[in-house]
């Protein structure tokens, strides 16, 4: 499997292609498939650092006009006298900036999940422990998530995580509005239940960008499982750090994008 | 349609219930419907704030207990040494805290979506038009959403949101990992291409909370239409401004939580 890959546009943002294992009824194959990628972008108003958001790196102009009015930092569009994109980062400039506008509270923020230029940039410990998984584990942890998921079933609203044991059994599960804080609830009730949690994985709902799966790492699980699609930095991240990540595990389908040497059937 | 609704506690969360107007196939009904509970919890780490965080309000000293664990502010759950949750405010004491791992970068964000304590809590005024939608124009424009999804559709990784006109016209389209961040960049486009929004809707992919309904407010734009659930904060911020919020709007379905009079036909 190539750790690094290439990455091209597309008409609407920009993919990244990488090798993995497929998972299907005919068997264990292998695939390249194409990934959203994932990236951080800084806007500055009059010089004055506003936000670092996490984005789809595209089309940066537009979306520096319309944040600035979606967010009220401007009064319309007229208000924006230039936007000019260096990289990853965008100038706006404007007539109508009041400083006062921006509180401590409103200056730092991610638009796409856990925030943004986070310690998982650091992260390079691989995890540890020799946790080896049957596929049908995999499955059945997907079954599981969606037995627990009440709250979703009502409203729809939620996403879901839980954490199960090489055997199967669960161990801790959690619903939250938040992807990320569904993690943070079912690490938290496992930890203080005294499971060790190098010997479970966690089976999530939502896609899986790299805040998630240092989440994991740090918690010290080694597999991070999902039923949609990882973003390129969560494949990068598991990939440095050695984690099993495995996407689109709606039985009897799966793609496995990092260390499948947890999984004993392939 | 009732303002205020009922809160009730559920076996793993908090929801709230909402009347509402159902669109079927045997015609426009009433209902009542469970909605997720949004809201923002304060975390201290030994007295210092270390974030702000859009949750479902429930398991709030696991959350933290993971949290800390999860993001690195404590080496393992040892070093916890209590956790008092006062409200939706939860204070973390540990014997090892160090203050600098706190860098200005991290010590404010959000894991569910738009940064926290943001200006829509002031917002008041109401969307201004006379923007009046048949519901087949709606459900044509989630087609046209569904359309515009070309990197959803070789992903499964991103959000789509279009914007358009009472005509039907798609008026401008983006797509984008977050859908935050796609709003941005589809009002962007238009705004760039002089578009007059109020005289238009947004339909978009994912869930509602009042994050995006801020966005399409200040936007200007008038109804916005989603595919999947809204959110608590998402309804009542519609109801407050006179926005009309539809979800779930999978044709010949969908569920109209507020202002149903931009909709000819209830």
């Amino acid at each position: 499997m190539q750790s690094e890959n290439s990455t091209r546009a597309t008409c609407s943002g920009l993919t990244k292609e990488y090798d993995v294992y497929t998972v299907s009824e005919t068997g264990i194959g292998n695939g390249r498939v194409e990934v959203c990628v994932e990236d951080t972008v800084t806007l500055l108003l009059n010089d004055t650092r506003i936000a670092n958001l996490t984005v789809t790196p595209a089309e940066l102009e537009e979306f520096a006009l319309g944040y600035a009015v979606c967010e009220g930092l401007v009064p319309g569009p007229s208000a924006v006298e230039s936007i000019t994109v260096d990289g990853l980062t965008v100038h706006i400039r404007t007539n109508a900036f009041h400083e006062e506008r921006i509180s401590p509270e409103t200056e730092i923020r991610s638009s796409g999940g856990v925030g943004v230029k986070t310690p998982w940039h650091e992260l390079a410990a691989p995890v540890q422990g020799n946790l080896l998984l049957d596929l049908d584990t995999i499955f059945g942890g997907m079954d599981t998530l969606h037995r627990m998921a009440s709250t979703w079933k009502s409203t729809g609203g939620t996403h879901c995580s839980v954490i199960i044991d090489a055997d199967g059994v669960l161990q801790s599960h959690a619903e939250d509005m938040g992807r990320h804080t569904s993690v943070d609830k079912a690490v938290g009730k496992a930890l203080s239940a005294g499971i060790d949690l190098s010997g479970c994985f966690m089976a999530c709902t939502g896609r899986m960008p790299a805040g998630m799966v240092a989440k994991a790492s740090r918690a010290g699980v080694p597999v991070i499982v999902t039923n949609n699609a990882p973003f390129s930095t969560g494949i990068d991240l598991a990939r440095r750090l050695d984690m099993t990540l495995v996407g689109f595990a709606r039985r009897p389908r799966a793609v496995v994008y990092s260390a499948p040497h947890r999984i004993r059937d392939i």
